[in-house]
């Protein structure tokens, strides 16, 4: 693991209200770190709505099966997270422990099985012993307060060098509501997913159905827009909960889609996600830059997200950056290999508000001076103008150090 | 520059014969490079047939555009190459560069322009300067030995720390016929093409067609299995020139692509481009061990070479093997990103010898400690079984180190 914070940590951390129906606790299982919580526990109310987006993976981990189970009830009451260990791809013992973990949670809320959400996080391949944490659990969600979503965000992280939060206060139908959400990285971050585990929490009333749509539509430009490493997970898992709560103050019940009193909560819900998603790249493995590439001008939006990624997954690219080097000859050497539509000598490149190609050859105006004392820049932006159509995307990315390197070449060690 | 001498380089290399009816010559222009040769020429006698593939890339450089242009006609009489500066994203003018560069060749060869054949390696994005070479061209053409596949080898490094060779020599119809190849690396490589360059030449009397048809058919199983970093090139030029002139020792000439005469040639052809495309890997920027992925079991070949390739590429993969880390866990994880048909509780994956998991999840008689040990190995082989059915393929890379990350953190500068 990291010992030293990310230099694109956030300056403060907000200060995480209560949700209503929403209680906390976290543990120190030892499960395989010393001296810090890897397990979270978090109750809610009876009433709360789930929903959840999960790893496209064709080898998910065992609670990534279990959480698309029960998902289908569309109701939560309590979620077990623990880090350290993925339990993905332990086979049969792996659906022993999210077996066992559901029935002592099941048992330690007081709910069905079928209302138990599990997410695990850490090394593949080693079997997760549920006798390490199982017994911890009905101490911990009698003992859960409301109050404890900083100590959600520690006890989720694995080689983060720093807890995720955000939150959000929105008005529905003329009634506060509020939305916190939590997150942890580091590396095998890639769409789709592009977060190992995010959870994220409201009072507001809205119904399952509802609550899945707003999150698979969000997703797309926040969590599914940023790549560390171009490494998918096993496990990652975004989950989003509604209490309802706020209901006893007056917020109305929503049950559709399009109602216009949700406009704002989606804003806010996206907003949210995408500070999460950023922050999860700004603590990318090594990362010492966070670099926001946006394509303009492709044949689609599908096409421009594509060519977008192919440029933020590209080691030669991201190793430029790094380098603090702008060598957007890379740039178009990964336009190229996205095998998207484009036309060497339409395209346009920037680096911030530097135009350094343009009609495919350097630009006149061209400054080395200038460009490197930009690259110098915390936060790196990248423009590319393939000049075909009417199609653009953003997506996140960070740079490729030889921390990434040093993080990933002794992590089981 | 890497300065030093890659670990996995060959112990030796082999001493290349003449190809009758190829000469060759080099010089230092000082394109980019001090001290060092970064030109080559090659001239073919009258009547050599020619074959080329070249990258996929949908921005080409435009030496590529040109040999694509030429290789219409199936003939050729020079080849001009030079290192430091790609030609590469350069517009207008690096179309004025090849035409001004094809030009001189055709006049030093005494030749048609539609004869030439040209390849730039090294940096994207800068204009070529033609002066910088076109004058040096006539007395390298008039100048140029049959002997110095050495040198020609030697002058068209990049990032290279060690020149790649290959030859062999095989019967065709009673004569024994010859084929020499020289090939570069060294980032920026990945299939499809997977060298930026590399050139083969031989006395056998084939046909154009032929020569293409073969050429193609090759390079799948070995230049197009190799990566380095899943970041393919604008420039990748692999050529095969055939004079022709062993008829004179008594050689078939060979017309059809079924011509059983040809079976011999063909493998050794095939051979010949595998060492080439394996020197590469192992001279891949940072490389300190060779990794081979055999996937087996697939729902078919071409299945199975997108999930090696996943695993390949992986970013993860390669520092865990560059740490030295048996994290067969994260073999998975590339499984499962790849997209391709899996089914998790299926798998098997060994390193080397030593089954690490089998149905799905460790297997019982795992032991880190003979694994460890197996891990300090310079070749790194790692196969998976899909246990779907009976697609598969092999494909070779090398793990990612601090090395890589310096290289191409600074390159530009």
């Amino acid at each position: 693991m990291s010992t030293t914070i990310s230099p694109l940590a956030p300056k403060s951390f907000p200060d995480m209200p209560d949700i209503e129906g929403v209680r906390i606790a976290t543990a120190q299982a030892g499960i395989k770190y010393k001296n810090r919580t890897d397990l979270l526990v978090m109750v809610f109310d009876e009433g709360t709505a789930a929903a959840g987006v999960f790893t496209r993976s064709r080898c998910p981990s065992a609670p990534v099966d279990l959480c698309r189970q029960n998902l289908s009830n569309g109701t939560a009451r309590v979620l077990v997270v623990n880090s350290g260990n993925a339990n993905a791809f332990t086979g049969k013992k792996g659906r022993e422990t999210t077996q066992a973990t559901a029935k002592a949670a099941a048992a330690a809320a007081g709910c069905d099985e079928a209302n138990v959400f599990l997410a695990s996080t850490g090394v593949i391949g080693e079997p997760l012993d549920p006798a390490r944490f199982t017994h911890l659990l009905g101490d911990l969600a009698s003992s859960a307060e409301p109050s404890l979503w900083a100590d959600a965000g520690k006890a989720i992280m694995t080689t983060d060098t720093y807890p995720k939060y955000a939150t959000r206060t929105v008005d529905l139908g003329g009634t506060a509501v509020t939305i916190n959400g939590i997150a942890k990285g580091a590396g095998m971050i890639a769409p789709d997913m592009a977060t190992m585990l995010s959870f994220v929490a409201t009072d507001a009333p809205i119904a399952a159905p509802v609550l899945q749509a707003m999150l698979s539509q969000a997703v797309s430009g926040t969590f599914n827009a940023v790549t560390v490493d171009s490494d998918t997970s096993t496990s990652d898992t975004l989950m989003l909960f509604a209490t309802g709560k706020a209901a006893g103050r007056g917020a109305p019940a929503i049950d559709t889609t399009d109602d216009p009193r949700l406009d704002a909560f989606k804003a806010a819900l996206a907003d949210l996600l995408k500070v999460l998603a950023l922050q999860v790249v700004r603590d990318g493995e090594g990362a010492r830059k966070e670099v926001e590439i946006t394509v303009t001008g492709a044949e689609s939006d599908q096409s421009a997200k594509r060519i977008a990624l192919s440029i933020a997954n590209s080691p030669l690219v991201k190793t430029a950056v790094a380098g603090e080097d702008a060598n957007w000859g890379r740039v178009v050497m990964a336009v190229g290999k996205s095998g998207e539509p484009a036309d060497r000598d339409r395209l346009a490149i920037s680096f911030g508000d530097i135009r350094v190609a343009h009609e495919g050859e350097r630009d006149p105006a061209y400054s080395e001076a200038a460009t490197s004392a930009y690259m110098k820049s915390d936060e790196i932006l990248i423009t590319v103008d393939i000049g075909l159509g009417d199609g653009k995307a953003t997506v996140w990315t960070c740079d490729l150090t030889k921390e990434y390197v040093a993080i990933n070449g002794d992590y089981r060690s």
